[in-house]
């Protein structure tokens, strides 16, 4: 496809943690196009290059170099993009993402604003695309707002998947152990990293608590709502000295009592549409050596055992700025995409 | 008392990470003397500061600096101590610390093989002293074995105990964040805790899972065995990127269904005996500021709150190597010469 | 001495990591007592225990609690205080600062405002305490302003200060490796210091290359003016993923050129009267095992060998937070009592 | 070129780090395909993927999963590699590639046992490939060894080329931050690493001291030996918690007194042929962002300003097991094989 068939984006909050990543994988993505980049009103009216302080190991895509930032918080100019990816802080994405929406965009969004209106759809592709659907009544005219789940919830949601469609999940106990991106930059002081962790991140637990089960919920006859799973999970979140990588220490109750081997066999059924691996490494998942299991998207899970309290015991592990943000809502727009729900046009929603 | 009243003590052991705790803990200990220390054939007639990597911030102890190291498989030499604390590695514990207490030496180990011997005491002495009259039927003659438990496990029973004698506890999921320093020197290769977590310690699970109902449990009325508590324990240990203190997320369904306010104060009670802290800091326990609680003997207890499976949720922090290894050991040869297990001679028996 | 007949102090930006240090180190001092704590007017009028985000290990004191915060802004009391020891961010040290020394009160500061002012002594007791003299002639009044240097410059002057004396230094290249608590709380993100170093400290090598011909120079004969030594000094600062602890790697030309033997022996002479201390350890010193020596006011230096660029290697390591901040700043307080510079009243001066 | 066309090559020490960095760069490599892997003979007889603990993020290359581990201390088999890289630990080095070269098998050795060798080329191709010259009239028959420098040389050795070209490098003195993964798996324990430093590698200053002049040096008329340039290096090398990465702090004498552009103008220069950039950003070089410039073979220099001891100062960054081990040497193999030097047979040589 040619660079000028693709269809044109804007990042929000495009000079953050998040929003660099954005950047970096959209470079050469076969459909999509960043014509806009977007940020504070301090960063406006700057060159990307200079707005940004670089935080990859990879190198910024050349093409993003001279773009100048624009000003998130100003309307949306029209027609310039139909799809706009959200990496905005939760203090300022509910206004602007309903503006964009207003203004007739499908934003995609990262930030927790929307996540639990009972209008927007929170979507892990692999796992519920049928939601979008929801987006066809939404309040917001032309446009629309899909969210993607917290970084910690699309790691635990990938893993229970498999397992509440062959078994049904009825009661989990979560401990995280979360990457320091996952508080973007500056985030987490050193001070608190070093020789130490941190039993606690702000609104973390709330989000694990409540996501999975809307999530791995259904979709309501008239594709007006969610019913959510009846899914009980219980979390403790804890800030690891790691960069990128949440490692999940799951217990998990399932209705039917099912084997050992039928639990393995759900996973790997699910493998076939979801960049999902079981390791039987004593010591892994590990942040390091497997966070980038399938370019970042994957997610890995092992140590799968009898719990004598809740049934079954396992560790997963998934990148939380690839999966867990940017890469996850790029495959959320590309779901989007697929059901035709970006054709332009009100006929087209 | 005089230096020459003290208690001549040997450390088995002495070299490595928890045989230095153990000598810097007993300098100048009111009551018991360092006269021996013993290590592998290898370090064996070297003096000990020679023979050691010390590897801790406070000094070595100026009368430890010239002591010859004595062969830990060696004989003991008659009647030079009545005391030995054992910091052996597993492998040739079951061996030497069998060896010591057929001499008549009082053994206090902080080795894992005999924890689980029916006969032996494992004693958290602050929770169950009274199990120490175990060794007076014991098989070793004159003198005796008493195990500290794995230096996760008195963390959790430390916040343990006072819910099981004012509620009962039935129930618990726990993950732990260990320290570096758990696994001794040179322990964990730093490839695998620099950006990085690991989920798994070999043979600490199965210490976690069976080790509290047995410190919990009642001495039978003979004093010639344990009555295991009906506590089941499901366990998952990470090793993270700490030096000392182990974090543990501990989930926990009491009997009786007790409140909050009713949980609060059985630890504020136990805390008269016990030197356990409740911190209503929201990011609290951290290893870094609170395993250094009460000379490191203390646990600091944090985030107490409703967990939607279990009952209760909160996490716990104690030293590992000091509370949970030499200090424990210590604590508990205290508590064996408080009960008068240490007179000498069989009366004393 | 009873807690009416110490001094009593004040201090300035009590609220940071430098200022917790203050209030820590003088929990108990023999001479001086903290009556007022002050902060930023954001913190003013709050409970100490409010306004504190305490991060260091030992607990905060608690006669601390409940004193309640002072804006550091306002003008000081009258009368209430003759010593204030100042941990202001430099950008309102300057004019607070001077406030305070024209209110008559005596301010010892770790803030780098007037450290290369001509009339303001830059102190590191045990080696330049007859600068303190400067302060009689100062433009402050009744009140002075003494200053503290650099963190990593207190570390270098303690290892070149016996060089020089003995036999004259003439160039230094210094690499520094800078532990996190220099820069404050929040200071340093981790994503900075996880699995990274970073070259650069903003303001650092200017300072360390030019506080020590200061501090090594000599009290000129009317005791107005200070000659700088003739010093080359060439910086390069890191920082590391460490929590406390500058270490330095230097190389230094020294006049006269002395054999090995000598250079240790200077050190060795200097340590009757500095808490100085060369250690024959290959590979010391090191943060974790070596900030602490003497209360952490101690320096620790090793690795001498000949340097075929410059004359002679050492690494040389020293706290940054104890020694190289509160507990510097509180040793030259103590100097300037011993001095008779803290009597009260225009005579004492 | 299709598969068969490929030489076929050995790695010696394939089960190690450095050995793994082999397979992982050697996978689909243009010209060699790897036929053999060899490690100690506790691992001989075994599957690659079960003798071999792969701590790379990037995943084990299948194609290596099944081969059959040889015993590197095993005479080599005729004729069924014409190339062998060798990974082998010092102790090994010397015996197993002497046996290799007598052989006739050509050995690009990553290890130290014949760097000084005066028969044997010490090569950063991009800087000596005429050193490759030296193998011709080497002592090993059909065979022959060439050496990669170490880790740290070989960054060092790409940033002063080019000013040693233009202008003559006279002393250097250096202070480096080297990453764990330098001393292979286990290596450094992580007591070592997490918050602290370690001012001391065993040998590498030895090394750091002498290489440089070596691979500066001057082929001499018949190509039979290496006149060595006339730089004095002074080094001091520091462990820190760095993954990969090697960081230099670099103070330079330069001939000729050149200005801060002609240096920058010479790195310039030097970058059309050697993967080498400069970095105008204050706080770069850093490991994590920038070790893995140019697939981690590039060099990274930023920081140049005077030196008021030297002449000027900068710091330096390059990937130790890429462009410091594994992928230096395969560069070198290219070298050699563009050089004619491994055509087969003696005509070749």
């Amino acid at each position: 496809m040619s660079e000028s068939e693709k269809i044109p984006v804007a990042i929000l909050g495009s000079t953050g943690m998040v929003g660099q990543r954005f950047l970096s994988l959209l470079d050469d993505h076969p459909r999509f196009r960043v014509t806009q980049v977007l940020a504070s009103s301090r960063s406006a009216g700057m060159r990307y290059a200079e707005a940004t302080r670089w935080g990859l190991p990879t190198e910024m895509p050349a093409w993003a170099r001279d773009l100048v930032v624009g000003d998130a918080n100003a309307l949306p100019d029209e027609g310039r993009v139909r799809l706009a990816f959200s990496a905005l802080d939760a203090s300022v994405a509910r206004e602007v993402e309903a503006t964009y929406a207003e203004a007739g965009i499908f934003v995609v969004s990262n930030a927790s604003a929307y996540r639990m209106d009972p209008e927007v759809p929170l979507v892990v592709p692999e796992v519920n695309a049928d939601h979008l659907d929801l987006v066809r009544s939404q309040r917001f005219g032309q446009g629309g707002i899909v969210c993607n789940p917290n970084c910690s919830t699309i790691g635990l949601v990938l893993a229970l998947a498999p397992l509440h469609r062959a078994f049904g999940v009825e009661e989990v106990a979560v401990t995280t152990l979360q990457a320091a991106s996952g508080a973007g930059y500056p985030g987490v002081p050193s001070l608190d990293l070093i020789d130490n962790v941190v039993p606690f991140i702000s609104g973390e637990e709330e989000k694990l608590a409540l996501e999975p089960a809307k999530i791995l919920g259904t979709l309501e006859g008239d594709a007006r709502g969610i019913a959510a799973a009846q899914i009980v999970v219980s979390p403790q979140c804890f800030r690891v000295p790691v960069i990128d990588g949440h490692t999940l220490s799951v217990s998990v109750r399932l209705a039917g009592d099912p084997g050992r081997d039928e639990v393995l066999r759900a996973w790997q059924d699910a493998a076939q549409a979801v960049p999902l691996r079981y390791t039987s490494a004593a010591d892994r998942p590990q942040p390091r050596l497997d966070r980038d299991f399938s370019g970042g998207m994957g997610i890995t899970i092992g140590r799968l055992r009898p719990c004598p309290v809740l049934g079954f015991r396992f560790v997963a592990l998934s990148h939380n700025t690839v999966r867990g943000a940017a890469g996850g809502a790029i495959a959320t727009a590309e779901a989007v995409l697929a059901r035709g729900l970006l054709q332009g046009g009100s006929e087209g929603r």
